[in-house]
Order: structure tokens, then sequence, then C-alpha cells
């Protein structure tokens, strides 16, 4: 077996690489040193990506600026292209929650990129006199500003899909709404039975509301796009050629089609974290928004015969072991708990970003592990919740109807011409006695003629109710 | 007008006092440096009182000890029975969230003490030579140590009319339980319709999850009998007399009636927050209940046509200023409301308690004001929602019964005699047809008897279900 | 006595109001059903304004819609012209926390306002019959569009001089950033020792980050100028005339000079509570942001014999009651506790925002309470850090730059020349042999020339590095 | 690949089921509903485990009642103890969040079990009329008490390594006390100089601080022990035999030597999480003393020569990709961010704790999530800083020393003697002259003769100072 290892060293002494490992040896040392999660940084294949273009960005440049020998410039970019065609992925073999503020991820990359490029090179793997992961991958960089940066950068395209989820969603939603436009319901403020609506109404109200999500991820996008790459390890740009950070930063933007700008304060840059902050406070906010949504779907859809009742959820799976024939909603379940875990995460962000001491912070990891599993969970869900449980709900078209002509509610339509005093009596005549509220307003008090009465509740003016003064 | 002040002194300064405050110089400075939230510790009168307690048996052990002239001593002792006796409140003018671990909360009571105890003897208020509050009152002290401890005698005192207050409510919901239980109602499993059980056995849920309040709360409060009184700075006692942190915890326990206990390691009790996050996160577990509990009770007096409307609540108010004869939950609504105060606030303890540092935590302050605002607000909503709404509330018996009669969840019943498969055939076809069980059961399927039926179907069986196998 | 109330009605039955109040029945119910926080909505002057005109827009626009009579119309107008003014501030009496979704609080705007206008016209207070609180001064509002519009005016407003304060605090870190632009210091990363910069980079970065905040709370603050004005209950502007929600939109805007909106989806709109997460997520963020910056202000000041000291804080009080001569960093220590409470306060305001439900999130004073108090809080403690802390902090200038030259980490200077593993390898000498890098480097293994070393190492190179190849 | 699949089919439907699964129908949907966090409920094998310990006491306890035919029961019982035994855990392929409330993980094991006890009687998967998931294998239970007896259990199985852990790292640290207990070093309170101690002590305090954390936990673990398996649906025990839920409890009991107890009120216990927020409250307490413990570390290894450099950290890992020889403390850093994550999911808890309705709680799958995660990946954390960290600390003897009897605090010792105004002044003076205490009190005002000065400020009385009167 002694054949399968090879022996790399760094300043605190040797250890034994897998023979047809790339990564190298503070890796291991990094691999041995975090067991915390088990979940290594390859599960996030943007991630991974991210580096490739960081590091080719970097090696372009310090080419072109005379710091790097072009040949070795350009076996490390043909190794970038390959992490950044998704090969390798399982070289990056380090835990997400790790120590040293992402140091042993920055050296997993610049050790995989050197050895791929020793070998392109017709080097073996380790002869690091060659290509070296600390003095050429990752020459004039700092984890703290590599890290960051392609931690940003693997957002930036992790988020794309998550949004294109919401607007399916938001489209579904107002594709029912459209369906459901002529279904009268009662509306309900504090549980309350209140004042007519439609079942349209309703649906349009989420997919507008998910819509102003998307929107604010958007913008806080943005942010990310404020990099500090250059600024090495405290924003002076020790060690980085004059020129190299606004080079750097030009080729990344092109590589990746992404408006990347420079810091304007890169001391303040390397130690903020307040970008991820923002994020994760709009994941948040989305999480209430889902939260809320998922309530009332399953406050409408509670019953079939004790509770509201007025839609139908497609029905997943038997609700219950136990109760033959019985149906849950499930789908708005697992959003309701996704959310949970997202608004959750959001508190370990908020701890982290706090964290921050001097010219760092070093809590970083845990920032990426749970910024990712947001997104992705939350993604997940939200595909769920469309594909599983909005595209198929159903009206009960006349139970909800019916809810609402037998209820008190609608005397508010009158309280313009009648005044809210006097509508307060006749509403708790009715809710004491039973009584409907026609036979109080038409008959027995005489307050409007049938036909003023059949015109003021007719359905469309029920569901846009005209001013009545 | 200047002769309404007088001037007093400490190593950074002279500053001026009004004449007639009990309080000296470096109470004023605290006071001038700390506007945060305008809420002077004044207004939680047991912590006031705690002082009293703690300085008293300071003074008596450092007496016993012969650290302190007997007569100035005395003369302190004097001083703190007015305090404890609520006199002198209004002297207490520090904000609650302040800088220095609670230094100018423990300055303020020792310069009160001693300037009531110098009008005693005789002497002038600032007249310290006689009675000092650092060298005479603060004897064998620092704020490191008497802080916490009067903290923790206030908390104690301050619980218990908190779990008072939640014992009561207890027995309201017990009371409602008796009131109730041959109350026949839907039992409701993810909002769907499941099994049948009684409405006092609904509200006897919510006593006995409220009764465990009470118990956790006792038990840690248990943890705040642990003290570090005589560790002074760091733990390390230094600056007290041999025996004194057993004599003073003594005294402490005899004046309270509190069986205090000094730590066991004193080092580690002074930087220690421990015993407030306990109390906090039972606090906040409280909250979580009263949250589910409440939203209960919001969703069982839905309505009044369009809901679930088992239950009224007591009419607290007109409900809206538009919807003529709406009544709201408001009782329910604002326990709820008060219940994300807590549950924010647990996080403010949870941050300050993170946040000590080597031999002191100081972040103390915040944890005070997060923990009296929690509990007496709380106390408040808790009495509310038994006065204004518990101790009121009613059944729709008839509508209860006829929404379990009408339901299709009650096959359950039937599963161990019919099997799960052939039960859910029958429902589904109850649920897609309309038709009611008893009709698919007993006269298309001929499963059943109507003798037999009517015995499963009873009053009693519902209720309290009979074995059927 | 008898003679010092009045009787008022409402239909739930009749109550005493004190003959002077100006408020009525619903006030004084919400009076006696909400005791939970004991402050009462008038201290914050802003929300009891923003009422003024709120009410005053409504009035100018059912006045031009002939929907209210011009001459009660006028009077109500000028009542509102009084709230604005600051009168009658002490007439608002509802607890900030209350059930109802802030009912209470509408009704005692209209009730006070109807009695103004009410006298102003030669009537008693209470003869509503004349200018009646729910169908003049309410006339075409509900609740639940009124509340948060004069929320969200209350809080535009109330920004204004938050952002103010975090604007000067700014100044003053640019000020001192530039006083300290020679002072050399070392740069540290995971609190070890890493490269050299400047004080005033330090304390330019702080000022930076802040600044961001500004731009943030600017930008979220928009979202607060998209109102529901004219929505009514649900969002279906049922009994609001035609034209009127768009009219009472541009009347409030002229009326304040803020631009609002009128949302485009009235349904959404008035169960939406997002845009208050998105401002107490910024809220949040600058408080992670005071929290990093206070801690590194204490650090930097620990000592002064035994920690960094490299800066001195302002002495504010006496430190100890225990150790002469101690002086804590008591400001600093203020504003951590500050952002605690408001981290805090975010997730009350989160779990506010998720428990919205169906056509309304009832769960909104909660969060009027907490923003208010999380930006009342701040804007005490950010003033208070300027004033008392930054403004007077001075640089021990001779041992912040002892310590750099006394440092191993400098010989990241040397990288790009000398390669990082021999770089390494020197380090590791120095730091076991306590020996300094000029040693080794020049003396012992000759890789520098005197004249060279004195170039890399002079003051001008170590605060802005050359590139050394 | 036709004949790889079998048929089955519930009351939605028939699916494909691949024919070596022994999972069937409805653990398929559950499979395909839900895809969240990618994490299969195999991961955590006490769960499975505990999931066949429960399934044989009912098992069991159905025999004994008669309600299942005994061959069956011991072909269930044979099936469980395979699970018991670690086997069969990869046919578990739930999705830990999950709708349902664990119905799918529920049936997931009903459905193995049957499958396994039918091959165990010559029966093909899927011939359920011999062996019913339901109806035998179910018989008498529900998701409802099921699933939480499961978890519970598995939470005190799981929890017994996790206190472990804990319990070795505070012997790590009593033992680094006991190293160090004649190491002088100074107090810091503010992190400002204070008293000195030992570094022992400091080292104590830690180790003392942690055993309070196994005390804590072992006492919120026997919460756990209360269950409310036979409560069934909704806690009225339909469906289960007479005595059933009390058979089944002691034969759970009996079976995994763990001291269970039935729920007094099982329609409380059914729908109550409270012991988990209890359970997650204690980790989260004991991740702030983490929290506060590793800050603590990062401090006092701060430097080498900028910083406080007391101790030092054994180095596990290259520091920097760009700072040559610079070692971070990685261990520590590593474990602040797990306790941000263990804050965090302690919010998830509470969330999820405060969404119960009605007779059931739906969102305990994430709290399954959220526990086990905290307890893993804490219990790894705190392996880690025991083995990496704790074990191989040194402590810089010397210069903490020299930090000490260099510094201004120790006169606090002199406080009773001298009066604190005396030795502020002194303290002062030294401050703002740089003079040493000594030079001040013995030489220039002569308050002590040397030989009592040698005496106060001998390495005996430093560490533990006698009263000075």
């Amino acid at each position: 077996m002694s054949t399968s290892y090879r022996i790399e060293k760094d300043f605190l002494g040797e250890k034994q690489i897998p023979d047809d490992a790339y990564y190298g040896v503070q890796t291991q040392r990094g691999k041995d040193n975090f067991h915390i999660t088990g979940i290594p940084m390859s599960t996030e294949p943007y991630f991974v990506k991210a580096f490739g273009y960081v590091k080719k960005a970097a090696a372009m440049a310090n080419r072109d600026l005379g710091c790097i020998d072009a040949q070795v410039a350009n076996a490390i970019i043909g190794a970038c292209d390959r992490l950044i065609a998704g090969e390798l992925r399982d070289q990056f073999v380090t835990d997400f929650i790790q120590g040293g503020a992402g140091t042993s991820t920055n050296m997993n990359a610049n050790e995989v990129i050197a050895n791929v490029a020793l070998e392109a090179l017709g080097h073996q793997k380790g002869e690091y006199q060659f290509v070296n992961p600390n003095d050429h991958v990752n020459f004039g960089q700092s984890t703290n500003d590599v890290y960051p940066t392609a931690f940003r950068l693997a957002l930036i395209l992790r988020l794309s899909s998550y949004m294109e989820a919401l607007r399916k969603l938001q489209s579904s939603f107002f594709a029912k709404s459209k369906e459901f436009e002529r279904v009268l319901k009662m509306g309900r403020t504090h549980l309350q039975d209140a004042v007519p609506m439609s079942l349209g109404q309703e649906f349009h109200g989420w997919g507008t509301t998910l819509g102003e999500e998307v929107e604010r991820i958007a913008e806080v996008r943005q942010f990310l796009h404020e990099i500090n790459l250059g600024a090495t390890a405290i924003g002076t740009t020790v060690t980085a050629a004059p020129g190299y950070p606004e080079l750097a930063t030009k080729y990344l933007s092109e590589l990746t089609d992404c408006k990347f700008i420079l810091g304007g304060d890169l001391v303040e840059a390397t130690s903020d974290t307040g970008a991820y902050v923002l994020l994760s406070g709009v994941l948040k906010r989305t999480s209430t928004k889902l939260t809320k949504i998922c309530n009332d779907i399953r406050l409408l859809s509670s019953g079939p015969r004790c509770g509201f009742n007025e839609i139908n959820l497609p029905q997943m799976q038997p609700g219950s072991s136990i109760m033959p024939g019985k149906v849950n909603p499930v789908i708005p379940e697992v959003v309701n708990q996704t959310s949970f875990l997202v608004i959750g995460l959001d508190l370990t962000v908020t701890l982290a970003a706090s964290a921050g001491q001097l010219q760092l912070n070093v809590m970083e990891p845990v920032i990426t592990y749970a910024l990712f599993t947001s997104i992705a969970t939350m993604e997940n869900a939200v595909n769920s919740l469309r594909i599983n449980c909005i595209n198929g709900i159903t009206a009960n078209v006349e139970h909800a109807r019916d809810l609402v002509l037998n209820s008190l509610g609608i005397i508010t339509v009158l309280k313009p011409s009648l005044g809210y005093k006097q509508c307060a009596e006749i509403a708790r005549e009715c809710h004491q006695t039973g009584k409907s509220l026609h036979d109080v307003v038409v008959k027995e008090r005489q307050l409007m003629t049938q036909a003023h009465w059949d015109e003021v509740f007719s359905f469309e003016n029920l569901i846009s109710p005209k001013f009545e003064k």
C-alpha cells in the first residue's frame, strides 16, 4: 500500500497524501482538522466553479503584469477551466464549517489547480518547484480576498435559479388568480368574518408579494458584486502588484459576465460581511411571507367538514397511519418547516457577522454553510409548493359563496348609507338571534327596497363594491 | 440657584449634585453618560429592594468581622432598611442599560445608602469622611459580585408573582375544562378533521401545559440561589475579609428567607451568566406555549359564520372602525404579541451571555432590562388573558356537536373492526359524493347494524371511545 | 366627583369618560384592556403627528369628494393641525402593544379629533351627532389602512434623525482617520499579528462601513412610501368613495413633502408587513457593525499595561467600585448592549411579520413598539458613542509603532521576493528563538542588504507597501 | 427492467416500487414528495434504531392483548430486532424535513418491518394481506404518538455520547488547571487590567462551567422520558386496546433500559413540544459558554508579539496562504462557528414549537433535523476542541508574570489598608507618568516598608491574596 501515497510537507511537517489526490498537504490538514458537518464544500457546485473563475482571473492578471511566467500562468488557467467545466469537484474535500477563515478551502483550490497544472506541463503531482500552490497559484492573493470573492460569485450564480423558482411560483399564483377571479368568498381579518372578496384577489396578493421578493433579491444581489480582490491580507494590497486589483477584477467580470466592482475602501471591505447579512435578511423575509402564505393555504383548505373548506389541495399521500382517508396539506407544511430553518440560519449569519474582529471576520465559513443551505432548501421547497400544491388547487365555489351570503360582515357595504351605529345594531341583532341581514334590513326595518338590496348584494357588487353613500 | 447644589468629586474631577439628592458624584456621572432607554432602574421596585438586602447583609458581615466600625455599620443597615421598606426609590436614577457592568447602579446604591446613613448620624450629605460609599458601604465588595447577587434576588422575588399569575390561569383553564366536559367537538390535526374529543379535554390540555411551566420556572429559579457574594472583582475574594463570603451569604439568606448558596468556583461564578440564559429559555418556552394556546383560541372562535365558531370570547371592544358589529379576539392577540417580545428579548439575553470575556460579562445590565421587561409584560398579559378572556368563554355546544356528526373523521372509530383499507375507501367515497358515513356503512354496504352504529356513535363513546376490535 | 365624568356609549354599552379627556369610549376600552408595557403611544411624538397628517389628508379628500360636509371637514382638518403642531399628545393613551391591530389607536385619534372639532364648532365633547369619530373622522377609512399609513409616515420622519446621527458618527471616524493617518500599527487577523497598516486606515474603515448603513436605510425607507390608504378593511376599498385612495394619497404627499405612492395590489398591501422586516433587517445589520466596531475599540484600548493599548478612550467615570483608578470602556459597552437589544427586537418583528393571517396582520402594534424602541435607543447610543468616545480618542503612537517593528508579521512584505517557503522558515525560527527578523534576514542569512532593508521597512513602505517582486 | 419493480397501491392509486426495496408505496410517496435537505433520516442511526424499539414494544403489547396474532407479532418483533441491530438502515429514505408530521417516516418503518416480517414468514414483499403495515405493524398506533416516542428515545441515546464528550473536555480543562496552578497572570475585566490570578484558576473556571452543562442536559433529558405512546391520533387513545398505553410503555422501558413514563394528560402530551424547546435551550446555553471560552482562548493566545500572548495553542495548520509562518487558532474558531449554528437552530426549534395548532404540532420533523444536527455537530466540535487544542496548550509563564508585576491593577490589594481614594490617586499618577507602583508607594510616598511590600506582592499573596486591613 505504501506506493499509493506521496509525501508532501509544509512548515509544520510532513503528511501522506493519496497518490491519486490532486489536493495536497494543506488540504489534508484541513480535512483532518475539521469534522463538523461532514458536508464537504463540493456539495455546492457553484462554489468550486467560482474558485475556478477567481483563480483564472488572478492568473491572467499576474501573467499580464509579469508576476508569473506565462507558461505557468497558462497551465494554471487551463486547470481553472476544468474546474469551471465542473470537473474535479470530488477533490474539494474540506468541510463547509472550518476554522482559519477559509484558508483550507483556498489552499484546497490552490493545490488542486497546481497539481492539475503540473500534470499538464508533464510534471508529477507534488513537484511544486514548477508550479507552486502558494507562490504561483495564490500569487498576490490571500484567503481574505479570494475566498469572499469566490463566495460572492457562487452566491450570484446560485441565486439565479432560486429567483427563477420564485418567479415561476408567482406565475402559478397569477394563473390561479385568473382562474378564480369569479369565485366569491369571505375576506377575513382577525380570523373573523370581514367583507367579501374574490378568491382570485387572494391568489393575486400572494403572487404580488412574492414578486417583490424577486425584486429585493435582485437588489441585494447587486451588493455581492462589490469585491475586495487584490486587497490581500488586510486590505493594504500587500504582495499584490500595482494594478493587479483592478485588472483581476476586470478579468473576473469578463469571464463571468458579472459586473464586479472593486471596493472603495479595501480595509473595510476585507472585514465586512454586511452584504451577507442583507442577503440573509431578504431570504428571511421571503420565508416570513411563505410562512404566511402556507398558513393561509392550510387555513382555507381546513376541513373538509369542520373547517373553512374554501379550497382543495392536491392529495399527495395518505395523511395518516391511523385515520383512514385523511389527507393532509403536507406540501405547505414542509414549506413552513423550511422557512423555520431559513429564519434560524439567518440568526447564524447574524451571529457570525457580529463576530468579526479587527481586520477580518474569521467566521465567514459558517456563513457559506448557512446561506447555501438556506437557498438550496428553500429553492426545493418553492418548487415543490408550485408543482405539488398550487398548480392543482381547486375551489369549492358554492360553499365559499354560501358562507358570504350567510354572513354578517356584508353589512359593511351599507355603512356609508346607514351609518356605523345603525349597522352595528343590526349586525348585533342578527348575531344574537341568528336572523339573516336580509330579513332585518329589508323585511323588518324596511331600510331598503328588495330591488336595491338585490343590486347592492349582486355578485358584481360584492366582488367589487360600488360606493353607497 | 447656586445654593441648591453641592459639589462632590472623584478621581476624575468635580460634579454638581442637586442638594436634595441622596445619590452622589458617581451616580451623576452614570446618569449623564447613559441615556439609552430612558427607563431608570427604579421602575423595577424589587431591584432597589434587593440592593437594600445585599448591602445590609454585607454591612452586617463586615461589622461582625471588625472591618467596619459598628456605629457606621448600623447606620448603613438602617439606610438599607429604608430601601427594603420601599422608600427612596426615586433616588435610583441610572438607566437600565449601562456600560460598566452595573457599576453605576452599584455606586448609586452605595451613595444613596451613605448619604442616608450620614444624615442619620447627624452629618451632611457628601461628608463621606464619616460614611464612605466605597470604603464603608462597598467594603469588601465589587460591582461584580454585588450587582449579580442583587439581580438574582430581585428575579427570585419578581418571579413569585409571575408564577402566581400562571397558576391562576391554569386554574381558569381547569375550571372551564370541567364546565365543558360534556361538550363534544371535533379534534383536528393538520387543521384537518381528525377524531372527536370533548372541549373540556382541550381546555384541560392548556391547563396541564401551563402547569409544567410553573414547575420549570421553579426549577430554574433554584439556580438563581447560587451567588458569588464575596467573590469581589474576579472571584479571588481580593479585599474581602476571611470568612466574609460565607457570612454575608448566610445573612442574606436569613434576611430574605431565600436559601442562597455560595458558588463553589467563584472565578467561574463571577463571569457566568448561565442562570439567566436558562431562565430566559424557560420564559421563552412559556411564550411558545401561550402563542400556541392563543392561536388555538383564535381559531376555535373564528367566524362567527365563516369559521370554526366552536367557542365565543368575551366582547372587549368594538373590533373595527369600519365594519359595524365586528368583535375581534383582542386579548389573545395581545398575548401573542407579548410572546413575540419575550422571544425577541430571549435572543438579547443569549447575545449578551455569549459576549462575556475573561473574568467578567460586562453585558449584564442589558440582561436585567430584558428579563425584567419579559417577566413584567408577560405577567400583565397572562393576567389579562385569564380575566378578560378565558373566564368568560362560552361554548357553541350544538354547532360543535353537529360538526362532529357531519364529519368523516369518525370513521377512525371503526378502523380496528373494518380495517384501514376498507375504511379509507368508505371515507373517500363519502368525501367525493357528499354522502354521510351512516348511509354508506349501514344502509348501502350493511357493514354494521343500526343498533351497533348507535352504540358506537353514542355521545359517550365519541367522547371516550371504546375499543372496537 | 360625578360632575367630572361624561357618559359615552358604543354597541357594547356605556363607559364613564373623564370630562376633560378628548378621547372617548373606545379609547377608554382600549386603555382598560391593554396594560402590557405601560408605555403609551404618546411617547413617540412622530406617531401622533403622523395620525394628524393622515386624518387631515383623508378629510380633505372626503370633503372634495362630497362625502363629508365642508364645515365638518374643516373642523376635522383644524383638529388635525393641532396634532401636527405637537399639541394634545397626552390624549394618546393607548399602550403600544395592543390587540385589535391598532383599532384602539385609530379610534383614539378619531375620538380626539372629533372632540377637538366639536369644541371648535361650539359643541360639547361627546356630541357625536355633529362630528362623529366613525362616520366623519374615519369616513372611508379602516384601521387596516390608516394605522399602517401613519406608522410608515412616523418611521420616515423618525429615521431622519437616526440617519443624521449615523452620518455624524461617520464624520467623526473620518476626522480621526485623518488625525491618525501617520500612526503605524499592526494589522491583525484571527487576533494574530498580520501585516502593518495605519491607525487612520482602521478608523476610515469604520466610517466607510457606517456610511453604507445610511445608504441602506435610505433605500429601505423608500419602501415605506408605498401605502394602502383607501384600501379600507381588506384592500377592496369598500366604503371609500371612487377616487378617494388616489386623492388622499396625493394630499398626504403634499402635506408631508414625502412622495407616497399607492400600492398596486391593495389586497396584498393590506396584509403585508414586508417593509418593516426589511427596515428591521437593516437596523439589525447596523447593530452587527456597531457590535464589531465597539468590540474592536475595546480590544485596541485593552490594557493599559496587559493589553493591546494602541488607543486611549476618554475617561467617563471611575470604572470600579473596588479597583481604584480603573477606567472602563463604558460607552462602547453600552453600544454593544443596545445592539443586542436591537437584534432581539428584530426577531420580534420577524415573528410578528410571520404571523399575518389571511387579509390582515393583526400583530402590527408590537412591530411599532419594536421599531420605535430600536431606532430611538440606537440613536441615543450612536450619539453617545460619537460625543463621549470617538471624538476624544487618542493614539499611543510609539507603543503602536514598536509593536509593528518587533513583530514577525512584517515578513509578508518580503514574500514576493523570498518566496512563501523561505519566509515561513525564517518566521518560524524567529518565533522559536525570539530573534528579530532583521537579525536573521540581514545579518545571519544575508538575504538583503541593510540599505534595502531600510527602504522596505521604512515608515512609508510599511503603511503603504510597495510591491517587492 | 420491468421485472425489477413491483406494484403497490394505496387509496390514492398505484406506485412502482423497486423490487429489492423493503419500503413500500407510502414511503415511495414520501420520498417523491419531499426533496428539501437531501439528507435522509438514515443518517441518524439512533432514530432508525429507536423506531425498532418502539415498534417492537407495540407489537409485544398488542400480542399480549390479543390484538395481533402471535405469529404475525413475532415476525414483526423479529424484524424490529434487525433494525435495533443496525441492519436495513439504508431502507429509511425519507427526508428529515417532511410534511405530514412524520407520517412518511412512520410508514417507512411500518412498511420495512412488514416486508421483512413477510419474508421471514415465507411470503413475498408486498403481500400485505399477511402482515399489513397499517393494520398489523401500526396497530393501535398513530404517527402522532409513535414518531415523538421514537424521536425522544433517539435523543436520549444520542445525548449520551455528547455528554461524554463534554465530560472529557471538562477533564482536560481540570488537568490543565492543575498544570497551570502556579502560573501567575493578570485577571481582566472589561478587557482592562484588573487583579492577579493564576492561569490554573482560569482553566478551572472553564471546566466548572462545562460541568454544569452536563448536569443541565441530564436534567432536561429526564423530560424526554415522558411519552404519549398509546395516545394515538389526538390523545384519546382511539383504536388502542384498553391497557395498551401502559403495557407498551412498560415494554419500551424494559427493552431500552430507560425509565419511560406515560404522560398524565395525553391530549396535552400529543401536541406539546416543550421538552424539545427545553433541550434546545440547554444546547444553546452550552453554545454560549463555548463561545465565551473560545473567545477567551483566542484572546489569551493573541499575538505572538502584538497581543496578550499568555498561552500557546497547538499549531494545526499553516494559518495563511499569504503570510508565511502565521498560525491561527483554527480549532476555537470552528467551535465558535458551530455555536452560531446551534444557536440559529435553536431559533428554528422555537419557531416550530410555536407553530403547533390544536391537537398536533405538525412541525416536529424540522425539530428532529435541528436537534440531531445541533447535537452531532457540537459533539464533533467539542471533541476537536479537546484533542486538537486544549490538551496541547502551553503557558508563557514569564511573560504572563511580567505583565502582572508591571501593571497597576495590583493596587487593589492595598485598598483595604490605604483606602479607595488614595489608591485611585496613586494609580492615576502611575498611569499618567509611567511610573511603577512600587516607586510611588514605597519610595516616594513611603506608605509601606520594602519588607511589607515584598510580603504583599509575593507570588503566593498575588495568587491568593491575604486580607490587608
